[in-house]
């Protein structure tokens, strides 16, 4: 109850925290009370503003629903999202982070809202893509660990937006799965699929994040990607995007989520034989890309 | 698009904003986003604990409506709200900081949920407790400005639970105001009326904001207190309380409201005479508060 000036309040509210059993939850509280508090003193936050916060904040509550987490996307476009998986790889993969280049782990990515469980089970080899607009892309590389040794029967789960930015959740309330699909690597830990060359896209701008968007001056887009996420017994679980290389955006994602490491040449083809024998009546493009896995923390 | 480690994430996105327009959003944004990540970095927080952030502000958005703002209270209990109303009054009082004790203004406090416009208009000395749950108290003192100088005519609105720590807003949807009003203050600046001595209450913790309280171990209380609001021309508007001296929880309200100087005795005295001259068949007390108020900035 002592005078208290605004320079002790966030150890006032700590010190509240005595009693409480949990260590980690102390511990995160204990910090993020403290690194509000230093903001609110620093950019001397007026009540006015502050009441803007509440107001915002309470509208990106309102605006979640099954379909849409505006509390995520608030958190992507604040890069707060890639910042957490920055963290996580990086406590995961300590161990590795001074080996050289060709034995550095792939660097993961943010999931994104546009994972589906369920997608089908395809042969390698497979086409994800026919029927849908964007010129055809095929796909392929190899999975193997940090050492460099092939990890057979990998599961890959790809997904992806169409060649013109929209991904199947986005088309309606009746639109079935497309562009997505689940694949397991040969024993050699190759890998191999057909689908588009995805687009850039924007990510839901018509809600308070988008306002908020707009006042910082920013566009809403994210360079076109290939989400892949791979599980393998034994190692660690990687999700992250391979980024086409000559997309829009690529030095402006709205998510934060774009390494150097992921970004793919896609190369253009025209017409004609492709590199797993197929004849193709139109231009195509092909990536390869190979992926590392970290082994599990024992 | 360089490597970023997550040091200079932070950074990353406050460039993103070199197209704002308004100097002072992008001071407020970068400077949240730059504590925002220091708080996840110094954590090392991880996904799961990021997920579990994400869910909790998203059911604390969903709570609010019109009788309930759990963001509001979430900024209450995390010693925000009370920061932000003494930066507010630092800013307002900066060259009144060193004054001698008996020229510094009255300190401000949170205002709550419960002020509700349009309290009845009472004359100086008007009984609002009678009918209400609580021990009868008797409010007096005076408005001056920092030099002392009397403020007449000075609106002064007052609000109160009741003796069993409830707010007429609590009452159900029926209930009808009690424990409020506005007053005038006299041409010496003198004010007086009668209501309860109020007692200690929760605040609303069967929501979100509940759960965070009780996993820090704490209490959902806040010390018995007055709400005062007092408006005068050409002084700035003053919002606070004065609390029980002999209430619970005066060492640890829940929402950090208490400051030293709005802590005032409650005398109590016998049935007989009260200072304005009512005789009382009960027990009854006095609290005698005077304020200062600080000339509005030009
Ligand atoms: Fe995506
Ligand atoms: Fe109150």
């Amino acid at each position: 109850m002592a005078q208290l000036e605004a320079q002790d309040m966030a150890q006032a509210v700590i010190d509240r925290m005595a009693d409480c059993k949990d260590p980690r939850f102390k511990e995160v509280m204990s910090a993020l009370v403290r690194h509000a508090h230093a903001f609110a003193r620093e950019v001397q936050l007026t009540p006015d503003e502050w009441m803007a916060g509440i107001q915002f904040l309470t509208a990106t509550g309102k605006m979640c629903d099954e379909k849409r987490q505006e509390f995520i996307l608030l958190s992507d476009t604040l890069g707060i999202s890639m910042l957490v998986v920055a963290i996580d790889q990086a406590r995961g993969a300590a161990a590795l982070k001074d080996a050289p280049p060709d034995q550095r782990p792939t660097e993961a990515t943010v999931q994104g809202p546009f994972f589906w469980p369920g997608a089908p089970q395809l042969e390698l080899g497979a086409d994800i893509g026919a029927g849908n607009p964007g010129e055809p892309a095929y796909y392929y590389g190899r999975v193997t660990d940090t050492a460099g040794r092939p990890i057979g029967n990998a599961v890959m789960d790809v997904w992806s937006g169409d060649g013109e930015g929209l991904y199947d959740m986005q088309k309606g309330p009746d639109a079935g799965m497309a562009l997505r699909a689940q694949f397991r690597t040969d024993k050699d830990g190759n890998y191999r699929f057909w689908s588009i060359k995805p687009s850039y896209y924007p990510v839901p701008d018509d809600g308070p994040v988008g306002g908020m968007l707009h006042r910082m001056g920013r566009h809403p887009n994210r360079p076109g990607h290939m989400h892949m996420m791979l599980n393998a017994p034994g190692h660690e679980r990687l999700i992250t995007h391979i980024f086409v290389s000559d997309s829009p955006y690529l030095d402006s994602d709205a998510v934060f989520g774009v390494r150097d490491s992921l970004v793919v040449q896609f190369a253009d083809h025209p017409p004609g034989k492709a590199p797993d024998g197929r004849v193709m009546s139109k231009p195509f493009s092909t990536a390869k890309y190979d992926f590392k896995l970290v082994p599990s923390a024992a």
